[in-house]
């Protein structure tokens, strides 16, 4: 038998798409005692956590509150509770968590018709009009930050189409929240679901998600019952409401990390928060320029939180990643999907969105580059 | 807006069914930086936490790992792998969550027998052989610890008859792991699911599973595809397994506490921690005794960890749990189902399962008690 060690990681700065370093405000909190969840104590905390994500979210959406999984399990969520088998859906892919997303509906049954635009593009509207017109789903899914390419999807006019054809617009704001605009009620978005381990800087494990009045209603008009009830949002909806009726054992420490998270959100200022990842984006990006890197996505679509950079011909993918961690202790993302082995994507995001961290990447990888060259 | 404050919750001792104060070095190590879901020292964290869960499940099943969810993310995982819509399954219901096992069976399509038994009774093998016998389900659901009774079902002789049948054996073992005898390869279980909130002693949020090779050929030869992606077993082998292969970002500060649970679980011994569990139980016992209560499971049937005890006629349920809270800070659960207004469940698991525990519960119940009478 093995003996187990004390726990004790290496130091580590994680660049890559997420997890991303967590807050140390929001460690410190994952650190408290537990209360029971249905303690008076604790129904203030969902409360207050509910209060901070409308906000995040910019909603007034009643429904908004955490999913007990991952991101992925928020997309299951919004998706299995808005689909019944055998309805219409469009998703527009363009980068793995689009496909993810179609994979799922499949599974939920949904009749999946994939909008298909090359990775490192975004949609037009043009493009989504024609297919609303032609196949009139009820749900449109569409990915705002594509973590696989680095693109970030102009949201503006997108609810007002749906709303034209009718359809319900499901938005994976995964890699956008708390760290690029989103938007929910301005742009018409009836289902959005995201994570804890990016924007929000704490650890992964919870996925915030908001459903409009439209999609609840649409939701209460089900014909059959949601196939998970672990993602039903109509008994969740009991537990995160006045009722506070019990559904399953919520993860305490995590909802502490995740109010932990969204305060310091809140009292940085969404617009302030916005323009620091900006600020920091773009001297990354004058840095990775000036060494011969260039980024996936045209101009006006980069994805200023996640950097998707082409690796240099004649540069070792494996050789400059290991090297940088080994070396420097510094973590980015390899390549998802056709992009394995072509792209890396360089994650500055929530509390790791600082000028040093920047000052200390560049200088690590260009040393790694020329070792690698 | 209202100011939301720093996370300072008022100290409590959590004598429910669980959530249960997690262990001081679990806390801790939630607090430890993050590291990336595949970084090689991560996955070495897999790897023991692996390690530790089959010898806390007493296993050699090569797939024992964490779903990313709590236990009825486990519940669900075990169901809609093994279940085929249309298939049978029998689920023996004797308390709230047998109820629950047969509703997620329903929502995953199976055709469901249920093998019922009044609340707070233990099934006995006669029983279920005829049930095996007419209705010759492909799987069996039976809960090890129903947490809503206190009823302890014995487990011995159940593989041996579902092997008969062709049966599979789906054991509910939230409440049991780590705190009384879980023995899945001496029982014969083929898929077996748990939490992390009671007797490992950390936080809500991983549920640790188990498959025996058996159920995983069964799940290989599956005509459909499994109707979640996010709890899809064969997906998340690829990255339960030396493939490392990416399927969604694992909650890494939860799977610090698991491991750091699990370390504890195997310092103190298997063996030692059900000693122990028994006697702070017997300690409880007797007090609880002492004070006019009883319990609803027979005495060879009643589950030492979560004591589930009638209310006294003229005694006021909720005036007496909220004065224990108030005064004491020490939580304890009310009934569930058609147990509620009528049953106390009084867990002493994990961290929580020391005398002085048991005393300070006495002290202020008997207050409690005396200021409603």
């Amino acid at each position: 038998m093995v003996e187990i060690r004390d726990l004790d990681p290496s130091p580590r700065l994680l660049l890559g798409p997420g997890p991303c370093d967590a807050h140390p405000r929001v460690l410190r909190a994952m650190a408290t005692p537990l209360l029971g969840h249905l303690d008076p104590e604790f129904v203030r905390i969902l409360d207050e956590t509910q209060e901070l994500l409308r906000q995040v979210y910019q909603t007034s959406n009643p429904l908004t509150f955490a999913i007990s999984g991952t991101g992925t399990a928020g997309m299951e969520t919004c998706i299995v509770n808005l689909i019944e088998a055998g309805e219409r859906m469009v998703v527009c892919v363009n980068g793995y968590f689009g496909q993810r997303m179609s994979e799922i509906a499949q599974r939920a049954g949904a009749n999946v018709i994939v909008l298909d635009r090359p990775w490192g593009e975004a949609f037009d509207l043009n493009q989504i009009r024609a297919a609303l017109e032609r196949h009139r789903p009820k749900v449109l899914g569409i990915v705002h930050a594509e973590t696989s390419t680095g693109v970030l999807q102009p949201m503006m006019g997108l609810g007002a189409l749906c709303r034209e054809f009718d359809a319900l617009l499901l938005v994976d704001a995964v890699t956008s929240l708390g760290g690029v605009p989103v938007a929910v009620d301005a742009w018409g978005a009836d289902s959005v679901y995201s994570c804890t381990q990016k924007g929000l800087a704490a650890p992964p494990g919870l996925s915030p998600v908001t459903f409009s009045p439209r999609a609840m209603e649409t939701i209460r008009r089900r014909k059959t019952p949601v196939q998970s009830w672990y993602l039903d949002v109509t008994l969740l909806q009991r537990y995160w409401s006045a009722e506070r009726f019990y559904h399953h054992t919520t993860p305490i420490s995590m909802m502490y990390a995740l109010r932990e998270a969204l305060r310091l959100v809140v009292e940085e200022g969404l617009e302030a928060r916005w323009v620091r990842h900006r600020r920091n984006h773009l001297a990354l990006k004058a840095g990775l320029e000036a060494l011969g890197l260039t980024y996936v996505a045209k101009a006006e679509h980069i994805l200023p939180v996640v950097n998707a950079v082409r690796i240099p011909a004649g540069v070792d993918d494996v050789a400059v990643r290991k090297r940088l961690l080994g070396e420097f202790g510094i973590e980015i993302g390899g390549g998802l999907g056709e992009f394995k082995g072509k792209v890396w994507r360089i994650g500055l995001i929530g509390y790791n969105s600082r000028p040093g961290v920047v000052l200390q990447f560049l200088g690590a990888l260009e040393r790694c580059l020329a070792a690698s060259g």
